[in-house]
Formats: structure tokens, C-alpha cells, sequence
């Protein structure tokens, strides 16, 4: 399915969650900041990127998941807590992978900033994860 | 570790994101109402439970997943769109399973009502999930 029916929505939407396999049958979640990177275009690609924001560690689990198996899931939702009828989501299955220089890092964060005024004072630095999506589901009523 | 420490957090968040094993290597997620049930004691549990939301199904994607595989995560991530500085998150792992019917269902239901002004004017009527949480992990400023 195209991009293109969901790309207000997805431009619109500041954070989604982001779905990658843990170790064993462990399940790893993160909030994140996300972009369409080349939308119209038949290569467009969901991207994230390891930013400013504090972590634990550079060495983040959900890289070195990506790494042990590039299926991933990335959920945008539209919350409403007083009014369920205002709810929406968007589901992108795909697969995953890390670039941390280059051209498609650099496109990456071109995308993010175009999106986020907080990624144009300080991009983000770290590794980008970029997502090829075969399937999109949802709920948008 | 315990609930009690997000307790607060958990009660004044409205939504999460549940994670479950798909079919083959697939990560399926979906947002859901989520609630504490039987804080304070042993055996308190997450809970969320199938309303009257609209659903293409009502053999939910989730519900199956979780009778092939219990293994889930809930995301429960605070947004603030423009102030990143107020973001946090907390993530339980555990296992889930699913009841549809006597005290442990009507236990998972009251707790939302108690949580949900939605829920006490039309309880949730589909089958509950209740999740063991194994480990909490998070980021909280």
C-alpha cells in the first residue's frame, strides 16, 4: 500500500512506538520521533534517528535488535482521552536497518528536521534506522 | 520491581501501546486503555479488556497472538510535542492471558471503569487481557 493515503496523517503525528525483537521471545518498545524520507517516490522509507534526547547508553537495544533481526513494526496513534471517536492508528510492518553515515544517514535527518523545529536547532547525531515497509494496516475511522 | 513507584504515572496516562508476537516474526502492535489491577498486593496485574471501539474482528489479532504466544509488552509514554524535555516512558514485559468471563474478568473491568469515565457508562464486554509483569523498564527524568 502507498504511502501517500496516510501522509498528512503521518506528518502530523509527532511520536510513534517503535517495535523491535529483544533477545529470546522478549518484545522492545521505544517512543520515537519518526519521518517519511522520499515520499511520493517508490523508495520511501520510514526513518528514525538516535538523537539528543538522554539514554542510558549509545549502544541502544533497539540497534543491536535491528541487527539480530530486521523485523519491525512502527505504530502511529492519534490520542484523544476524552473523545474515543477521535482515535485513529496507523501500523507499518517492515524491515529495518541501521545506517550510521552516508547519504542515506544524511537523508534520514533532512527528513527529521523538515518534521521536527527541534531537530533543526540539533540534528540528530546518532545512527539512523531506516524502514521498508511491506504491509500497512490501521484503524482510521 | 514493584508497581508502586509508576503507579501515579500509569493512573494519570490514558493510553499504551500493547505488543504481541505476530504470526511467523511479525510484531503486532495496537494502542489500548490500559489499568492497574489490584495495586498495592502481590498479585496486581496490567490490564486491558476489548470494548465497544470499533474492530474489523472480533477474534482480535491480539488475542491470538497471545494464546500462541504469551510473551507481551506495554508502553505506557507521555507526549509532549513541543516541551521533549517532559517526555518519559515506562515499559512492562510480562506474560499475558485471556479471560473471558468471572472474577478475574469482572476484576479487569471494574479496575478500568474505576480509570475510564468511558468504561463505567459501558463497561467493556469482550474478553480481558491480563499480563504478569516480569521486569519494568523505563525512562523517567
Amino acid at each position: 500500500m502507498s504511502f501517500e493515503l496516510y501522509l498528512p496523517r503521518l506528518d502530523a503525528t509527532p511520536f510513534a512506538v517503535l517495535a523491535t525483537h529483544g533477545p529470546g521471545d522478549r518484545l522492545d518498545l521505544v517512543p520515537c520521533c519518526f519521518a517519511v524520507d522520499g515520499p511520493g517516490t517508490e523508495s520511501a522509507e520510514l526513518v528514525t534517528a538516535v538523537d539528543h534526547k538522554p539514554k542510558r547508553t549509545t549502544r541502544l537495544a533497539r540497534l543491536v535488535n535491528i541487527e539480530r533481526n530486521p523485523a519491525v513494526t512502527l505504530l502511529v496513534d492519534h490520542r484523544d482521552a476524552d473523545d474515543w471517536n477521535q482515535l485513529w492508528w496507523v501500523r507499518a510492518h517492515g524491515r529495518a536497518r541501521v545506517v550510521d553515515h552516508g547519504p542515506l544517514h544524511s537523508s534520514a535527518v533532512e527528513a527529521l528536521a523538515k518534521k521536527y523545529p527541534q531537530y533543526r536547532q540539533r540534528p540528530p547525531a546518532g545512527p539512523a534506522v531506516r524502514i521498508t515497509v511491506d504491509r500497512w494496516t490501521g484503524w482510521i475511522p
